[in-house]
C-alpha cells in the first residue's frame, strides 16, 4: 500500500509497499482508497507544500489491477471511474505536483504520471508507454480526454496508436516528461523541483489549474458506461 | 488514376497514373471515387496490414482539381465535402497509415498528407504548403478543423496565415512531418515504418483513432454550405 | 499614450509615451481607447500593410493598470473585458501582426504579446511572465482561453502555475516567442518579418484568423462576472 513521508515542505507519496522493490503498484480498489486518504492528509496540512510521487524498484506503476478487474469484470465501469478519480484529483491538486518516474510507467500508470504538473524520469532505464493498442483495449472517454488534453496531437497519435515505449530521452523530445535524472537522483531532483514551488500553495492555484485543464476535466467527468466503453467499431 | 500495389503486409496506394511522373494528383471527383474504392479493397483484406500513400515524380498532390471546380462551381460545396471525405476516412482508417511525401504537397494535398498517422518527406526537394492565404481563399470549416486539430496553434498560425512553404527540415521542426529521407528512400522508409505497425490492425485501433481525433472529426463532419464557406468578412 | 509611426508598408504602434523610456505601458482605460483608435487608423489604410507593436526602454508592457483598478474596483469586470478587447482585436486583425518584445512582458502585457501572430524578443534582457499565481490572482475565463489556446498544454501548466520568468531563449524553447534579436535589432527584425507579410492583407485573412482561433475567441467573448472571476475555490 502507498505511504507518505515528508522532506521539508515536500510530501513524498510512495506508490508501493515500504521496503518492497518489485511491486508493480497497480491500482487495486483498496490502493485507490489509500491513495486518496494520503492526499487528504497532504491537503490537511497548512502552509507552503508540494507533492512528489515515486516508487522504489523497477516500476513506477503498471496501472490497472488486471487481476482484480478480470475477477470483478461486472464492476469494470465503476472500477475505471475510480481510476479516473486519481487523475482528476492530481490535475486539480491545490499545490504543485511532480512525478518522480523511477521506472516503468505503463497504461493507467503512465497516465498517473501525466496527471501531475511535472515529471522527472529515470535516465537509463524504464519506459513511459500506453500498451492498450497491443492489448486490444480502447481508452475510456476519460483517459482519452487526459492523454489528448495533455499531449500534442501527433504525440497522442504515436503514443495511443503504436504503443511506443518512450525512454526518458524519447519522452523529453515528445513533451511527455520534462526532465531526466540518474537513477539515484530521480527522487532528489523531483523533490528539489517541488520544493521550489511549495510557496505557490495559495487559494488561487487550484482555481488556475481547474480553468487551465477545463476541457480535459470535462472529459474526465464523463461516467464510464458499457455504451461508451467500446472495444470494437 | 490512383492504383494499388502490395509489399508484404503494406498496401502502397499510388496517387497518380502508373508510369507518369508529372502528374499533380489533384482530386477530380472520379479520382476521389477511385481512391475510396482502393481503400475499400485494402479494408477488405484480412490479417496484419498497413497503408502507405505515395506518388511518382515531382508532386505528392496539389490538392483541389481547380479546373473541374471552376467549371462546376455550382457544385463547389458538394465537391469540397467529397474532398473532406478523404481526410475523415484516413484519420479513422482501421490500420496504420503513412504518407510518403515524395514531392510537393500543397493545399488540400498537404492536408491529405496531414490526415495520415505519420509522414516521411523527401529531404532535398518539395514543400508542404497551404497557399490559400495567397489565393484569396478561406479554409472550409472541415479543413480548419483538420489543420488546427493536427498542428500546434502557432504552427497553424504560420501555415495558414503566411502560406509558408515548409521544406522537410522546416516541416520536421514544426511538427508537420515526422521524418525525412533521400528521394530514392522515401517510399522504402515509409513502407518500413508501416510494416512495423501492421500488427496493430485490431478492432480497437479505429476506436482509439476516432476518440483521439474526436474534436477534429466533429469539425470534418460539418457540411459545407454557401453560408459557412466565407471568403470575406 | 500609444502612438503610431509608419515604415513602408508596416505600421509601428508604440505602446508608450514618445521619448519616455521608463514607462511600464500599463492598460489604463484611456490607453485602451487610444490603442483601439490607432488600430482604427491602421485599418483605415488601403493596400498592403502589416502591424508591429513595440515600446521603448525596459518594458514592453506590465499589463493591468493596477493603480486604476484598485481605485475603481467596483468596475473590475468592465475593466477586464476592456483589456480582453485588445486580445480579440489583435487575434483577428486583418493584417499580419508582430510584437517586438523590447523588454519585460508581464501578466496582461505578456498576453498582449501572445495575441499577435508572431513575437520577436530581445535576446539579452527582459522576461515573458505570468505572475498571477504569485499575486494570488486567478485568470479570467477570457485570459485562460487565450493562454491555453495559444500555448501547448504543458507550457500553459508551467507558465500559469509556476509564474516562471522566460528569457528569450526559454520562450523560444517553449514556443512562446518565435525569434530573438539583439536589443538594437528587435524592432528592425519585427518590421522585416512584418513587411514580408504585408502582401497577405486580403479579405480572406481575417476569415482565416477567426476560424483558426475559433475556440479561443469563444472563450474571449465570455463576459467577466463576479461569479466567473474566482479567486479561490
Amino acid at each position: 500500500m502507498p505511504y507518505l513521508e515528508r522532506d521539508g515542505d515536500v510530501f513524498v507519496l510512495y506508490l508501493g509497499n515500504e521496503g518492497q522493490t518489485d511491486n508493480e503498484n497497480r491500482f487495486h480498489p483498496d490502493w485507490i482508497d489509500a491513495f486518496h486518504g494520503l492526499l487528504d492528509e497532504v491537503e490537511a496540512s497548512e502552509g507552503p507544500a508540494a507533492l512528489v510521487t515515486v516508487a522504489t524498484g523497477k516500476f513506477y506503476s503498471n496501472g490497472l489491477d488486471t487481476d482484480w478487474l478480470f475477477a470483478n469484470f461486472d464492476r469494470n465501469c465503476w472500477y475505471l471511474d475510480r481510476v479516473h478519480s486519481l487523475y482528476t484529483r492530481l490535475l486539480t491538486f491545490p499545490m504543485a505536483t511532480v512525478a518522480a518516474v523511477n521506472g516503468h510507467a505503463f497504461g493507467a500508470g503512465a497516465m498517473l504520471a501525466t496527471s501531475h504538473d511535472f515529471r522527472v524520469m529515470r535516465a537509463d532505464r524504464g519506459f513511459w508507454c500506453l500498451p492498450e493498442v497491443h492489448l486490444g483495449m480502447p481508452f475510456t472517454v476519460a483517459m482519452n480526454a487526459l492523454v489528448t488534453g495533455r499531449l500534442a496531437n501527433q504525440v497522442a497519435v504515436e503514443a495511443m496508436t503504436t504503443g511506443r515505449r518512450y525512454s526518458a530521452d524519447d519522452a523529453i523530445a515528445a513533451g511527455i516528461v520534462d526532465a531526466k535524472a540518474d537513477a539515484d537522483k530521480v527522487l532528489a531532483t523531483a523533490i528539489e523541483r517541488a520544493a521550489g514551488l511549495a510557496g505557490n500553495r495559495k487559494p488561487n492555484l487550484p482555481v488556475i489549474k481547474k480553468a487551465l485543464h477545463g476541457r480535459t476535466l470535462e472529459g474526465l467527468a464523463v461516467e464510464t458506461t458499457p455504451e461508451n466503453l467500446k472495444f470494437a467499431p
